[in-house]
């Protein structure tokens, strides 16, 4: 087999066999097949597309390039979620307790990376003295005692994804809809777990802009996770504006905590129990998704799935004090307001401005070198649809230096006033399973 | 400027600047742009298209990628002529000659590369003693005393071309046509001459096998020569045979020699005169192509066409005794019919595998170590329409093998007989200005 005439039979439109795709994807692990062969066919990938069982066999592929994570010393049917990514997005601190609390396993693995706050990780780091690093023995008892525990990503998963998304990085082809879902899917697919949650966000702050966009990512996803004999649910949720009201990293874990506790922010709480809800359905706990959903919500209530949260941070070594009194979690120097300059509603905050004002204030990583200060961040006062009076803060800046000009300036890019009374965006758009 | 930015700019349909455009030449002639990058921007070409402004550009920037060669020290105007490439094409020896006979200078530079048959070079060295490789000063000097030389290229022209070529070669993006006219025009545009003609071919024998692809291609190269200041022709001309009877090297030389001394083959005589006619017009020497014909025609007749190809091989310390004596240029051992099978009439000759069916007798090279017969070769009994019995001699093998099979084999592939009546091809198809 000559990888020229895989690139020239999907230039014209063919459809990839098996062996081709798996030629092209151990061949270009092992370097064999060079980058500029792999860019070629990556570009006709994303002018002439793949079908589903291509996505399917390429993403599997990918998954067979390396290392795959063992779960089965785990009891009970393991589920993961997947966030396509988004500002103010914690929902994961949430979602691994509250599922955790009717018995359902998480066994979380995270990473870090770049962004406008930290990773999984890093937020959980807000609480003194947790640990993320374990033998793969802790990790496992963790969960078969506990039903949660979250650690660092060991383990040489998806290599072949690795190579090709960072040559797809640089060669313009990071938006084609199989290649991103296949990117996804393989890292979660080789992490192990029976059934995936995926959280696709739609709107300005997310990756897929529009809903048609949006939809169809999740559409792919799916497919290959069904493809590949792993029951996939795909909730599209809203991403035009931050989710819930803080962006940081401990004050994102402050409202976490705020919601296992029983606190109602709508949007955040919503989603979560959304999340939980299909993720409890696969388990098999519950046979539908209103009793799930009753079930969870009740779990908010009264205590437990908070419980499971304390137990988390207990069970790696985390200060609980700082859990049991929320003030504890690092805070930063200042607080500074930024107002609105004029009467109105807001009909528009760009998430991913505030993201990059929360980045200026040292909430996340713009090289992998730099270090995350968990105490700064940003709350919001005001979300879409909200009335706002001029002189009236829109969010509170939590900075460590006097002076956040930039951030205030980014802040104040984000947000768009209207005269005109505008509705709050609908939150949950679609589910596709 | 980033490579990454152009990329995406030419993925999503824009339209290169020439900034751009001289950025990724400059770049990936110097190893800053890598392989990757430009296969990806390749491949972008390839679904995307160029204007004909870019094209422009981009064959502009690549003639600028290395060396040109300066033929002002040549006396008038000078005209070059380019054949997209085909099975039995012999033209540049009669055409050469034959406008040198009317005072036009031809300074000629040709490669030897890999094919059916040799090159240009390998061609004429069929004549003993015949010399290619000459100085600069010998060049300009031989032209200038009898208005026609022709030399091995030196020089590093068009490097950026060579490069990537090379790595469209083995990435799938031959086949754009910005990127095949580029290819083609930034190596006659470095080599100097002030006009251009272009033999492009049509048919089963040739590059493009319809008159459409043809036609774009030629209409692409027109375009790049116009918008660069020089004057361009395109004759677009039948390649469903090969041309006029003999395919090889020294027979092909033999052939030429012949219709330079009046012969009337009929294909070769008239596509030679076609092309030598629009050279002659566009070096002014004559004022329209019904002239320049009738000039050139007479010459044919006269001697004058064959004494300017004589002095060629004097000039160049070829042995001119085989000139004066055609029998005498290199001849192979054996002749070997190839016969016809069943009666009827030529409804087909497929060129390349006449080609390949010379190369098998060791007329060409399959890789660049190889070694020329220039004696071996075949001569066509039959061409597209004729009448043929069976047991008729169809083509003869000039083989230094008495078991050519492999070659027998490839000629009985390449005919067709029908029952019916065929009419002959049409030679000349369109010219484009």
């Amino acid at each position: 087999m000559r990888m020229y005439d895989v690139i020239v039979k999907k230039r014209d439109g063919g459809e990839l066999s098996k062996e081709e795709i798996e030629f092209f994807v151990k061949g270009y692990t092992n370097g064999e097949i060079p980058d500029y062969q792999a860019a070629a066919l990556t570009m006709a990938i994303y002018f002439k597309g793949m079908t589903q069982e291509e996505t399917a066999t390429l993403t599997q592929a990918m998954v067979d390039s390396g290392e795959t994570i063992d779960l089965s010393a785990i009891k009970g049917h393991k589920v993961d979620k997947h966030s396509t990514g988004g500002v103010g997005d914690k929902v994961t601190f949430i979602v691994g307790p509250l599922v955790a609390s009717v018995g359902v396993p998480v066994a979380k693995m995270s990473g870090r990376g770049l962004g406008h706050t930290g990773g999984t990780l890093d937020k959980l780091e807000s609480v003194k003295g947790l640990q993320i690093e374990m033998s793969k023995e802790e990790f496992i008892h963790n969960v078969n005692e506990h039903k949660l525990s979250v650690a660092g990503q060991t383990g040489n998963l998806a290599p072949a994804d690795k190579k090709l998304y960072a040559l797809r990085d640089v060669t313009g082809t990071v938006d084609s809809l199989p290649l991103i879902a296949g990117s996804i899917m393989s890292k979660k697919l080789a992490s192990g777990a029976d059934s995936i949650v995926l959280d696709v966000k739609t709107g300005s702050g997310a990756f897929m802009k529009t809903l048609e966009d949006s939809e169809a990512l999740a559409r792919e996803m799916v497919n290959i996770g069904n493809n590949l004999g792993k029951n996939t649910v795909a909730v599209i949720s809203d991403m035009n504006q931050p989710l819930g009201f803080e962006v940081g990293n401990a004050n994102e874990i402050r409202e976490a905590a705020e919601i296992l506790q029983g606190k109602r922010v709508e949007d955040l709480r919503e989603l979560s129990l959304e999340i939980a809800s299909h993720m409890t359905v696969l388990a098999e706990v519950f046979s539908d998704y209103e009793e799930a959903y009753q079930a969870l919500e009740k779990n908010l209530e009264n205590g437990k799935a908070f419980a499971s949260f304390r137990k988390l941070i207990e069970a790696q070594h985390g200060d609980t004090a700082m859990i049991d009194d929320l003030s504890l979690l690092p805070q930063a120097s200042y607080d500074i307001e930024v107002a609105a300059e004029e009467d109105g509603f807001v009909s528009a905050i760009d998430a991913e401005s505030i993201g990059v004002a929360a980045m200026y204030l040292g909430a996340g990583r713009a090289t992998k070198d730099d270090e995350i200060n968990h105490g700064v961040g940003i709350t919001l006062q005001k979300k879409i649809g909200d009335e706002v009076k001029a002189g009236e803060a829109l969010v509170i800046l939590h900075s460590d230096e006097e002076n956040a000009q930039a951030s205030i300036n980014k802040v104040k890019e984000a947000y768009n006033i209207s005269k005109e009374k505008v509705e709050s965006p609908t939150l949950i758009h679609k589910v596709i399973k």
